[in-house]
């Protein structure tokens, strides 16, 4: 079987900071899922795309060749129109727990497919994963019926989704080319679009508890994003939040779920009740229910009915016992004052280093691990009071867990203007 | 065993733009030596030097990694001085057959350690294995005694001479990274510093048929690779020549070999006369000798002395018939006038086509294949007589041999000023 393209050619176009032509994109990402393209040849052309970029045109190709590596689904049967919503992952962040149910409640079927979570950034099937007897692989059959059905399905997603991209992935955690905005963009939405969702908000985070740390890089992956996703036909909106310190009061997988079912029963976290309902509104938006006002929906027990529903649709038990760390270890104030920082990668590593993330896939995780913060910038703290308490099975990993907390957080007379928690929002043009 | 590095950080600190330090050099090419740097780790870091470049002091530490990968040998026992000369190779460059007997016979020991050819540039091995019963493989324990008895050793380099370049260089061939300066710089310098030369003479070609294609790359490469050698002790000139029109008028591996003798009996095409006669006069000036004239040691046979006893001291036999292939076929003028180009690149994939070359490592070439020129630029051609002829074994190669030399040459009315052939001579500071 001779090949159409070479290799060494594909890559030497990057490299001189050529356009590559649809035909040479095809073929690469094709090659590389066949193992014709060796893995140190994508892993060359993953540096040269890191460093001299892709234009719109290479990065919408790239995506098309992915989602053409495997199936797509198709909603288009449902009852209801759909929207999900993908997070880039953030420190604390199980805003998906109570949207998921929220937005179903409120007549729009969520079909979430999610990936494992790997370092510092929790998963959300972690998460679930700590409620007893629930699992996460459903066959596309199930995705269906339990969207007909319950109205939110979030699951692993299958290996049938854009295989390239999990082959690619794994290369490029290996290699230094995580970062490269064309390849962060079109790994992300391969998925979304081969999962067959209709429409898509996405929470493009920035600050230092998110994989991008500045605002300009967030600003060009929600852009081309959304770019991506309005070309394949998906309604397609970023907001851009802030992540510089973790969501609501907890990171770790079932203290985040204990924290999601306040939010469900109409209580909960501030800043995770507002990013919840902000998201459930855009999702709505895009499906043409902008007639509906998400926030009775959490006062009402409405969310938290298909929540149960939706739990025990996938075997999980949502009367038992959540689990729990056999230690803890709390962190006490040493003066009065405000809290001023709470630097959400320091405790994203934290919990991390607890056992609530996975250093390699397929490591197991701690379900009961992780922080539990008893303040947030601007909240009063006095003196001896605990600021923070650590859960773990393993309490040999306190220390490093502290360490990494170290200069995390600080306590000052007073405080300054608290930040915004949505920074920016993005559509496509109309 | 644990390793002090972590091979993913030294990606992302090159690829950052940063510079590596001492102790990251040394992990990367040890490590990818021992496998433990993986092939698309080391890939992903030479796109990113190839891209973001390297320093002196990076590019001379990572040279001397690979030279500590293997043995370093050295002359200094020898009972007369040693100097190399390096081309990065070119079309009908068969330089080095006629001037390490000259150079010998001129008081100075060559020892030329040499790799195989690829592509459309020959290797000067495979130009000698045209010679019956010559072998290019010799102990170190063989080198020293050639040296020692005849003055001149033309054979391979053993695999215990930087075999980290040998691991690299295979890799960087599959993955466009052959072009990065610091990489070719390190490359050449640590083979030939590794070999023991105490001199060495670089001949850096710039043209269509060399690798470098204009003069600034040409310059940089030089002024890289006589840094590396001066830092490692070695007194190293370059010249930068011309490479735009093949040496000679011969380009194949047993049609050199004759044009080699010409030059050994005192005859033979100028420019392969001056080229010899210059480099010869570096080696010599490099070694303290610029008191020896070589040119009449091509005029009264001693050079061709040390020629028939280096070849008979590997075997060969400098009586036996070189072999002829089989088939020729002759290209003709089609006007009267004056040739005024003849592009090297054409007529080195032409011959390259026609069996002199191989495409990938380990192939067999066609001792008797390649290109004859009748004609060179400067020289009157008539109507109907030969330009060129192909010799092949093959006839069914000639077909793409003749495609690869369409629009390759040129007769017009009158000829431009003739280019120099000696561009540029650059020497480390005093």
């Amino acid at each position: 079987m001779s090949e159409p393209y070479d290799a060494v050619d594909v890559i030497r176009a990057k490299r001189d900071r050529g356009e590559l032509d649809d035909g040479q994109i095809d073929w690469a990402v094709d090659a590389f899922s066949r193992g014709v393209m060796a893995d140190e040849q994508m892993a060359a052309l993953a540096m040269a795309i890191l460093l001299n970029g892709m234009g719109r045109r290479e990065i919408r190709r790239w995506t098309d060749a992915m989602i053409r590596s495997g199936e797509r689904l198709d909603f288009s049967s449902l009852s209801r129109p759909t929207a999900d919503k993908h997070s880039a992952g953030g420190v604390g962040d199980k805003i998906t727990l109570p949207l998921a149910p929220l937005v179903a409640a409120c007549g729009v079927a969520v079909p979430h497919l999610s990936g494992r979570g790997l370092g510092h950034t929790g998963g959300t099937l972690d998460k679930l994963e700590s409620i007893p007897g629930w699992r996460a692989s459903l066959s596309n059959a199930e995705v269906m019926r339990q969207l007909e059905d319950v109205g939110a399905v979030v699951c692993a997603a299958g290996s049938g989704l854009s295989p390239a991209d999990r082959k690619l992935y794994a290369l490029r955690d290996v290699t230094g080319t995580v970062e490269a905005i064309p390849l962060i963009a079109s790994s992300i939405m391969s998925k979304k679009i081969a999962e067959g969702t209709e429409a898509l908000v996405l929470d493009v985070k920035v600050g230092t508890g998110a994989f991008m740390k500045d605002l300009d890089s967030a600003r060009e992956l929600a852009t081309t994003m959304v770019a991506l996703g309005t070309d394949a036909g998906v309604r397609t909106v970023a907001l851009i939040t802030d992540m510089s310190s973790p969501l609501g009061r907890t990171a770790g997988n079932a203290l985040e779920v204990r924290e999601a079912l306040e939010v469900l029963s109409g209580g909960g976290p501030p800043d995770v009740v507002e990013l919840t309902l902000v998201l459930a509104r855009e999702m709505l938006a895009a499906s043409g229910r902008d007639d509906v006002d998400p926030a009775p929906r959490l006062a009402d027990g409405s969310a938290m009915d298909v929540w149960r529903a939706m739990i025990t649709a996938q075997g999980g038990d949502v009367d038992a016992e959540l689990p729990r760390a056999r230690e803890s270890h709390s962190v006490h104030a040493d003066r009065d004052g405000v809290m001023t920082r709470l630097d959400a990668l320091a405790v994203g590593v934290a919990a991390w280093r607890l056992g609530a993330g996975r250093a390699r896939q397929g490591e197991a995780v701690q379900p009961g691990a992780g922080v539990e913060l008893h303040a947030k910038p601007g909240d009063a703290v006095r003196a001896g009071e605990p600021v923070l308490t650590l859960h773990t099975d393993s309490p040999d990993r306190f220390e490093r867990a502290l360490s990494a907390l170290d200069g995390g957080w600080a306590v000052s007379d007073s405080a300054g203007a608290a930040a915004p928690l949505i920074l920016e929002r993005l559509a496509a043009p109309d």
